[in-house]
């Protein structure tokens, strides 16, 4: 082996690196334009990557809109589920991941704001596995607040109210914050701090 | 003048119907796609125009997303604002709305769903004319909401409520429910039913 060849594990390290930096450039046009919007030609020409490079690493445009919806996942519970674990669980927990979600949506951490507020009104009508892993991510997302709901009310930290209810209102207020947001809605963030001490403190 | 000429008006009645036959099915196609989706060709396609004459009356795709937004919402005006006016202003109203705009997401009236629901969060990073008249009829209808909420408030009919924040949450859940409906959530109307009676019952 001369020192120029790439081992076999070398070769799949710089491939998984570049996967990465393709979904997540991927994410970040997603966010923007929907997912519809992605083609591998695209994502080639604005990561100066050959074409037939990102069609070797992903084959097809559906495998590539898998692989963002992974990533933004990745980027979302590591900015948003994970912080928000420090707060006790309930209503604390709660008020944490609003925090975290405004600043995700505002900062934003991926370029036109909420991955999937961008990306499910868009695949709602088109059936197929990207809309299936969107979907299951999502559905995750409302069981998680709803979960942090039915905890708060057990520990009698808030009035008694249906968790499923509550976490489909105060998920479609965050998305529509998102968009309002992008909007030049300067009372988006206010809006949705409203609604969660409505619940809370009901 | 012959038989087969056209007169003027006749030429110029022919060209506003095939203009609003185009606009309406750039609706539907915006309902399930968003509007950036949009394509003259396309539509000349579907709807068996030439190419050449769809050009000819928009001139411009922008022109055809405008009258596609401008036909939206007179269709929704005439199938959903309209009806709700034969209830009396207030809760009665608001309830009428509520059950108009479920018709409306859930028949559907145009093949997608709700024409705003597609392409608000598709447009919001987007800046232009095309933006902003979604941007208009979306506050148009949030005020819409609003003013409905400040009149049961002051006729003493519902509990003291901030009624942009309520209209904001009311649109938040309806648009939630427009996607939750496309992708097979069978209690979505029954959510919106909940959280409008949670408003007008508190």
């Amino acid at each position: 082996m001369t020192p120029v060849e790439e081992t076999e594990d070398q070769r799949r390290v710089r491939g998984a690196r570049a996967r990465q930096r393709i979904a997540r450039r991927a994410v970040d046009i997603a966010s923007l334009e929907g997912l519809t919007g992605l083609s591998l030609g695209r994502l080639a020409t604005e990561l100066e990557l050959s074409k037939s490079g990102i069609q070797t690493l992903f084959k097809t445009k559906e495998n590539l809109q898998l692989a963002a919806a992974d990533a933004a996942l990745a980027e979302f519970t590591t900015a948003v589920l994970l912080p928000a674990q420090d707060a006790p669980d309930g209503a604390a927990r709660l008020r944490a991941l609003t925090e975290r979600w405004l600043a995700y949506a505002e900062t934003p951490l991926f370029t036109g704001g909420c991955f999937w507020s961008a990306t499910l009104p868009d695949f709602d009508s088109r059936p197929g596995p990207v809309r299936d892993v969107l979907l299951a991510q999502h559905n995750a997302w409302l069981d998680h607040l709803a979960g942090r709901l039915r905890y708060a009310v057990d520990a009698g930290e808030i009035a008694a109210l249906d968790p499923d209810l509550a976490a489909f209102q105060l998920d479609a207020v965050f998305s529509a914050a998102n968009t309002a947001m992008r909007l030049g809605d300067r009372d988006a963030a206010g809006k949705v701090r409203r609604t969660v001490e409505g619940i809370l403190t009901r």
